[in-house]
């Protein structure tokens, strides 16, 4: 699975390989300005002899850039010259080769219509895992939504026994009991694991789509899975479960399917994007996008944009843990080498052990997503908003059975009053009227900053203007900031465990 | 001056060109579905029509890049066909243009020795700025340290009459009365501005030092100030005076030269780099080096990284500001476009005002500033560690006249003890014991994100377990974050007015 959700980089016998390599303090010209072979003398223009001249550094850590992409090309022509299958030649990325029959696929044949376009996408492929076993009365079911770049592949299967992002959360007496419920998780729309995305070959031109994939929406993503639970015939859901952006589609299910969704479980999300929360993935796109390899996004036929990947993923890391956690685990300690006390000195690449686990963590997820995946997911992120003007202005409106309009009750507000209540308070529980009469559970971080705690109780507020008395709210200390939903089984699991009950 | 301190991006005439060419509507393929110029029909393989193919989208704000190239390129050939001196010729990057006249420099002809180098640098320039009067008596001077990307130019002068980067704070009857005081600022030791540092030339091989240039410490940057204070023949200040880096400047110099400095004030700084902004810069350097063009740093006779470097701005400036600043600032508000309202559906690049902010910071900073400079002082702040094990593994100990010792005392500590105190606060408040006989303003920001108030509180606590009785301590509220130091005179400035009489 994808490494942010590994236990521990340190224990990752490719870690202190690339450590090796990425060995920065060869790095810095004056490491060793103490030991004479890296000392020559130069000659002046006026021919007298100078102090000595410096050699010229070299950073290791740039150069592994290079070094990737040499060695993605020599897989590369490994693979093509032992595959037997002429269509399959030529560079591929990594992501391109996954194993269908590890997971199910649900192919929607007909237009699936979306939030941003008026052509719909021609078809649609949903892959799926389940885990337990549907009742008889099929009531039992709880659709699970995946943050930005997970899989289908919550837990371990018969089928693909490796450990899943959720594995800890999802089986038998677990947060998701699977001796009790049936647990549906899809790859999102826009994803690369299974699911239509960029990287699908577009019917139309039988080439990836690449960039003339349309903007989706967090909406679009929930419809798709509805496409796939109706092919299930799957009425109606117990809960459905989602954290980070899996809140934001949770939300979104309960909102547009009032008559579908018995309970709405929302950690670690929001419903309505932040500008500080848009400003750290603009930062990623941006560093994404101008890698010259991403090349408008055309980079399905030759080497993709593996160094901005990597330093997108270096700056999504750094929100998705805390400062405190980074100084308990990590504090200002240097990275080790093998090396004599003299070399110890600074260099321009890494010297901290933060930098490492930064630079280990890009590192693993640059060849494992798809570059034009996170661009548009992202975005589906920032555009995520609930408030009622942004519902009215998409045109979106609840789908089936509605509950009866309520009228926003500042009563029912069990918070203390902010001390500067968000003037988009007010909004935010209009559009949110549909979720009115849905049992919903509400679990924030106080150490996280890409969904800032103050959001999570905006959120709890906004759904309790709406009169809505189901409302269960937790925040949760500790120090793992937003990756807690992944991290805290006890209580991120014992929340869920007890509001599904 | 460096535009982060410029008041309103809005007002800027360049930034709605700048918009309008990169108006990223038409970065996406889906924006404009409905206009059939955009649709041509494809013959599919098997001779059939199939449906309307879409074009291929453009993507202005990566267009951007190299469209700044050619800009750069341009300037730089109309600048050397226009100019006389042949050794100007050729590309040259602004940043090597200053107008010397505009500040003073300090020759310091000998040899200059460092932190982490055996090899001291051969000499040293060291650009500064006053202003007030020096007092018959030399008593009343005030050292003022500067962040990262500041140079000399605190505040208007006759030679310079722009506004400076502290412009409100620096003047008659200003936080830095200059009726009262001598004010003094320096461009740093590894700065752009006239100061030595890797875009200098190299005696040694008459070449820009480029990443030859050793690594630097926030240490070095003092002693280089304490050169020119000696040349001043200034004995001592009435105050040193720092912001952000600055505020480790601050430190470092009533640290290390505790019988000359007779008062401290530090805001928004550290006196222990932790892990979270060692993260921010790492990822900021990251990207800056991975640009083609900065070519392990030797770019000063060819195109400099100006992409990386706007990159790692865009990232820098998230950390400058607050969530809830903009929130209040910008919203979810798009950036406007004078366009039909069907062609407003979301494109890959920017659409909210705070990517458009974000872009526009990154844009005016890149050919301001030099990537190296950016580099190395960064470095520096990552590894400033005032705890006494840091200090004592450097060789670093105060010059000159030193207090008395003093036991730490824990009974001096003002604060309520905090919940989880840090286990390295012991350890900082002995390597802090020279300064336990030093008046000392420790001001910090509940909303910054990039020295959190935890570490503002860290510090004055370590200060008075020194037993240091005349630490002031307070905190601001507000939602400007990190850069409070450059907008609230009215808090800022009068807490800084009130210590130093």
């Amino acid at each position: 699975m994808l490494n942010r959700y590994s236990k521990s980089f340190f224990q990752h016998p490719h870690l202190r390989a690339a450590a090796a390599i990425a060995n920065p303090r060869i790095g810095h010209a004056r490491s060793s300005t103490s030991s004479n072979q890296r000392l020559k003398p130069a000659l002046q223009p006026n021919g007298l002899a100078s102090t000595p001249r410096r050699s010229l550094p070299s950073f290791p850590c740039v150069a592994q850039h290079a070094a990737r992409e040499s060695r993605i090309l020599s897989q590369r022509e490994s693979q093509s010259s032992s595959s037997p299958d002429p269509s399959s030649s030529g560079p591929e990325p990594p992501y391109a080769r996954p194993s269908p029959s590890t997971y199910q696929t649900y192919h929607h044949a007909e237009p699936f219509r979306l939030t941003y376009s008026d052509t719909p996408l021609p078809e649609l492929d949903i892959a799926y895992e389940t885990w337990g076993t549907l009742s008889p009365a099929r009531d039992n079911a709880i659709l699970l939504h995946t943050g930005l770049s997970a899989s289908s592949h919550a837990a371990s299967t018969r089928e693909n026994p490796a450990p899943g992002w959720w594995e800890k959360f999802v089986g038998p007496g677990r947060a998701l009991d699977t001796s009790q419920f049936f647990v549906i998780c899809t790859n999102v729309l826009g994803g690369c694991y299974g699911t239509t995305g960029p990287s699908s070959i577009d019917p139309a031109t039988s080439e990836p789509y690449a960039t003339t994939f349309p903007v989706i929406s967090i909406f679009d993503m929930v419809r798709a899975q509805y496409a796939l639970l109706d092919h299930l015939g799957l009425e109606k859901l117990y809960a459905s479960v989602g954290s980070s952006m899996g809140a934001m589609q949770s939300l979104a299910a309960g909102w547009m399917f009032p008559g579908r969704v018995g309970k709405v479980v929302s950690i670690s999300g929001t419903a309505r994007s932040s500008p500080s929360s848009i400003a750290m993935r603009f930062a990623q796109r941006s560093v994404l996008m101008a890698d010259p390899n991403w090349n408008g996004g055309f980079y399905y036929d030759r080497l993709p944009p593996h160094t901005g990947l990597k330093l997108a993923r270096q700056i999504a890391t750094i929100t998705y843990r805390s400062g405190p956690e980074w100084d308990i685990r990590f504090g200002r300690q240097l990275q080790a080498f093998p090396e004599t006390a003299e070399q110890r000195t600074p260099a321009l690449c890494a010297d901290f052990l933060i930098e490492t686990y930064l630079d280990y963590q890009g590192e693993q997820f640059c060849l494992k997503y798809d570059a034009n995946s996170l661009i548009y997911i992202s975005k589906a992120m920032d555009l995520f908003d609930m408030t009622e003007s942004s519902l009215v202005e998409l045109g979106l409106s609840p789908i089936g059975s509605t509950p009866p309009p309520t009228k926003p009750s500042v009563q029912a507000r069990l918070h203390p009053p902010p001390a500067n209540p968000a003037p988009h308070l007010p909004a935010l529980a209009a559009g949110l009227r549909p979720l009115a009469h849905t049992p919903i559970l509400i679990l924030g971080v106080q150490s996280d900053i890409l969904f800032p705690v103050d959001q999570q109780r905006e959120l709890a507020d906004a759904l309790r203007m709406t009169g809505n008395s189901h409302v269960s709210y937790y925040e949760l200390g500790g120090v793992w900031g937003h990756d807690t939903f992944l991290l805290d089984e006890q209580n991120v699991g014992g929340a869920i465990r007890g509001f599904l009950l």
